[in-house]
């Protein structure tokens, strides 16, 4: 099969500098869902009708290629004379030898199953059109079937008469052709209506006059062929696909505190007996093991957490990798390059950056972990820092397993503490601990018998 | 016009020390609301009829009358027998060559332009009644109208037939009169019903009786003439109050990642490309320049971001000014006064308070920056802390362009760190570091190679 | 009466390693919310029969049984052969003396007063059986009425005639049955079905031959007898508690700023003038006095608020308790064992775990207070750190009244901070610091005045 996606629409009522195509739905612009569906379909070519923000738009594609699929051709629609218009750019690249499907760059949520069906239905002979039940028709296409439910035409709002109107069946815009057939129809397609433009639509009519029988599928839902033309319609659809994203995973077995208050943008792999409180984000690819619990209004990005961890509530992970049966936060960030190993406790208001921290270790309380490769049964004490950066280079701070850092430390890298080493609590490090000895840089403690107070100062 | 507002109610059903009409929604007390739409329409003469909570409700509107707009006078109804006996209370302010329109202090969100329409059908010499249609009108009084579609009467529930009681039509008690026959009518009403109360419904059929036509306009929705008498009914208008505001900013271009979850407490001025994620919560006055991404969670008081500024999850800002293309957060805290520059970085668990930061400066993990002076291309490490109060009296840090400021430093204020100078990490600086150099304040590293760690004492 | 409590089902489709009836709602396990709305019927016997899962459900039968109430008894049902079955296993503990209601273990959220009315309809000599309206009955067993509406049986959906499907009564499955009549009914259940198995509705067919009235009591909606099979049904019912407890607070006058975004897992206490903002999850039991706030997206766990407290956003209280007109937060986090004073403040990133603190006092930016007993309008500074730990052993930290604590220092764990004393900022204290003094331990500032910075190094 043939894919043509049209991209090239402008969006103004998004009222952006960014092509409508490429704002974010769930993370992901609204092109790459299609396009994912597209390939999700094995088609021989799938060709992207671009336009308004080009630019953009084939920059885009770029990335898109890079992920493995069906190969992505692009055209350039310009001037934009309408769907039909949109279509015949992509011409010279379908192959005739099987039916091509018109996809929208704007239309996001159509599912795989649906086209299939679709295609199905219409096999390489017949016109299919994907066609859905509206609670509210109003202004959309409505299909008109004969006696035999065969579909004869599609009339628009403006040509329907009061019957026609009350007809809920409407054209999702969304078809597939015998490309033959297809190169034959637009070619012979008009342009004198108000606009000026060249409709896709009208090949149905076309369709039927040639005796090609045109046939329909229906999607699950109304959403499926629902388009985004503003911001209001991307929240509505951003909300159905969180929604259905939060069924699928409760289906799965997964305990949501609240279906309405999980975003999951990417891909969210859960274990058995995950529990998920409410208010959390995830964005890219978060791996949760069995028995994960993550505690509330915490954000995870391209986060791997292993079997039995407890997150609590406040936490920011992202690109960590969190051993199993550790405890973090509340209050923890994890930023990139984080990896903790098994049973490590991360407490509050503690940031670890770059870092390993292996089994059984804790920093509990107000610290920061950067660049440090950290043994196993160390204790890192409140407030603890490792000062990576001396303002031009960053380099590492090593600590052996065993070790005890005292609060408060700086431990000044590049530097290493042995293993069993105890840093007393306020060292400015900047020499390697030996292992096993107590480490420390502390001045003798005085008191200051006559001292007064500071006093208020009148102003 | 002149306009009479009712708010002497006691509003026990709030279960609350406040008088009703000063309970916030959206962050402002319902009286605001009414007060705010009703200087909207200019009216020569604002009347607040006040009773139970008098006191405080006087006080609240002092507050009022210091923001520019018509002037308010009030009026006390004590005791307090019926909506007509409290118009009564304001006839002797009102001014006879103008309509009256009466309003609710606890029906906070009816829109100007349906009180407009309303004034505009009543023109100088009808009777105007803003009505709507209610899906369940039950306890309400019928718009009864007769067979050309005028209105007659009102009929209450107690007193309306089956037939009536089926018309969804209802009152909502938002009246104009010509001020003349209102004096007229309220100095007929009769107070021969199970309350003793004086109705301001009654005038209705006084209107009728004088040939005085009665005329309606209707709200865009029953919201706008909902009244608040319980912390139910608060919650529901709240809620309603909120998602209008969210679907305004989708239409002015707004991303949001759901409009159910974003709560504005005044006023929300974005540019354009700007995005919320869940969560977030407005306060006061914010605005957000072109390009905005506000992470999830966050809180914003009275504050305004520069164009391109990426705020994390978790912020809290208050009084707060944040330069373009800054980088702020998670867990960044900026309290009143802060005054970021352009490409500033703040990063987790920082605390600003009163301080200018300029261009380009990152104060990026664990600190407290408070009554500072910070230059630009400056660097605040990990855990410094401006020591800014001495316990009686506080003092100013000044930082200036390019200096580094080591990990865990505390800068005893009044100091200067001058332009390019180092500060060793640990330092307690007491006194001005001077341009260029390193100062540090550091005890020499020793370790004790016969030390024993303490042992668990057995209890 | 005696209460049998089925709860030996396996619950395959909740796809989880624990007991379906294990599963929490709200914070509590299924069954619990049963056995406690049983206990409230004051029964004389109460039995739960379990199976999947048993060990498991015998261990927290455990914990219940230390609940004051009706003691509890178990019963095995192996192997499950139906819900007729299910009963039969209670029959050697039930009283014959007095009716036996049945419930379910994961049908949670039945109420007492529901059952009540059952129980009362029932009498002592009638078949009762909690009905309700369906709106999609489809699946569900119909109740069968005669002309006089008396029932007559119950048609399960395989053997309903069309008619009958159309009928939106449906059995809940709840029932209170005549003991002696129940055993009889029982004896005589047949198991010549499809599954093999002996169902508990076949005994309404068997009072009806007996000329047993049936009756029937409704519960007030479709909630109260909603089971849990899945995970979805579980965040339903979730979700549905949830609002019901958010209406309860909204009608005792707690101000809510929304209703769907407050969770409560336990018990929530509010006096008069309590504002919860929006995303709090409050655990266990907490009790917030008059005029608490509660700002948005706080946890608390078990604690307890004094009047006037302001509790800022991102807050985690667990096992706190905190005094009167105090000020906590942002990002404060009380752990267990905390006690706050009267008017104490505690602000952003402090952690305070196991410490009482006086009246007056402040620790308002990055502390860590742990084991730590302070005193009255005591200062602890920025960045101060209890140190509590030794690796081996935990000791206290004394702050006597007045003292001010300087930023950075460390409090090395057993100390004391005399009376009115001032650690300077940066002190490691070791020692006991005299009263009224100053106490520090500070090296000598120094500047390097021939100093290079580094330079970044080429790679």
């Amino acid at each position: 099969m043939n894919v043509v996606i049209l991209a090239a629409g402008m969006g103004k009522r998004m009222q952006s500098a960014l092509p409508k195509v490429l704002h974010p739905l769930a993370g992901k612009p609204l092109l790459s869902h299609v396009i994912h569906t597209a390939r999700g379909l094995s088609p021989s070519k799938l060709c992207v009708i671009y336009g308004h923000g080009g630019a953009a738009v084939l920059t885009h594609l770029e990335k898109e290629k890079q992920i493995p699929g069906t190969d992505i051709s692009a055209a350039l629609q310009e001037p934009q004379l309408g769907t039909g218009h949109a279509v015949m750019q992509a011409l010279p690249v379908l192959d005739e030898a099987h039916p091509t499907l018109i996809l929208y760059g704007d239309v996001p949520l159509t599912t795989a199953s649906s086209l299939q069906r679709l295609v199905d239905a219409a096999g390489g002979d017949k016109l299919g059109i994907l066609t859905v039940e509206q609670d509210d028709p109003f202004g959309l296409g409505r299909i008109i079937r004969n006696a035999d439910g065969a579909i004869e035409r599609i009339v628009e709002e403006k040509d329907a008469t009061p019957e026609q109107r009350a007809i809920k069946e409407i054209n999702s815009g969304i078809i597939v052709a015998p490309t033959r057939h297809l190169k034959k129809w637009l070619s012979a397609l008009q342009n004198n209506n108000a606009q000026g433009e060249y409709y896709l639509t009208d090949i149905v009519a076309q369709a039927v006059t040639d005796g090609v029988p045109v046939v329909s599928a229906q999607p699950s839902g109304q959403w499926e062929v629902a388009g985004v033309n503003s911001k209001v319609q991307l929240a509505q659809l951003e909300r159905i696909h969180q929604l259905n994203i939060a069924q699928a995973l409760l289906e799965k077995g997964v305990t949501l505190m609240d279906p309405a208050r999980i975003d999951v943008r990417g891909e969210l792999i859960c274990g058995r007996d995950v529990t998920i409180d409410v208010g959390c984000v995830f964005e890219g690819k978060v791996e949760l093991a069995d028995g994960v619990t993550v505690g509330a209004h915490s954000v995870l990005v391209n986060t791997k957490v292993g079997a039995g961890v407890n997150i609590k509530p406040f936490c920011h992970f992202e690109e960590a990798v969190v051993g199993a049966a550790s405890q973090v936060g509340p209050y923890a960030r994890l930023r990139p390059g984080t990896e903790l190993g098994e049973d490590v406790h991360i407490g509050n208001f503690v940031e670890v950056k770059n870092s390993q921290i292996a089994a059984h270790s804790k920093a509990n309380h107000l610290a920061y972990v950067g660049d440090a490769t950290i043994g196993s049964k160390v204790n890192v004490g409140a407030g603890v820092i490792t000062c990576n950066y001396d303002g031009a280079n960053k380099f590492r701070t090593v600590i052996e397993d065993d070790a005890f850092i005292g609060s408060d430390c700086q431990l000044v890298a590049p530097v290493t503490v042995g293993r069993g080493a105890t840093i007393g609590a306020g060292t400015t490090l900047t020499k390697d601990a030996p292992a096993e000895q107590l480490t420390l840089s502390r001045t003798k403690q005085m008191s200051l018998a006559g001292w007064k107070r500071p006093v208020k100062i009148k102003k």
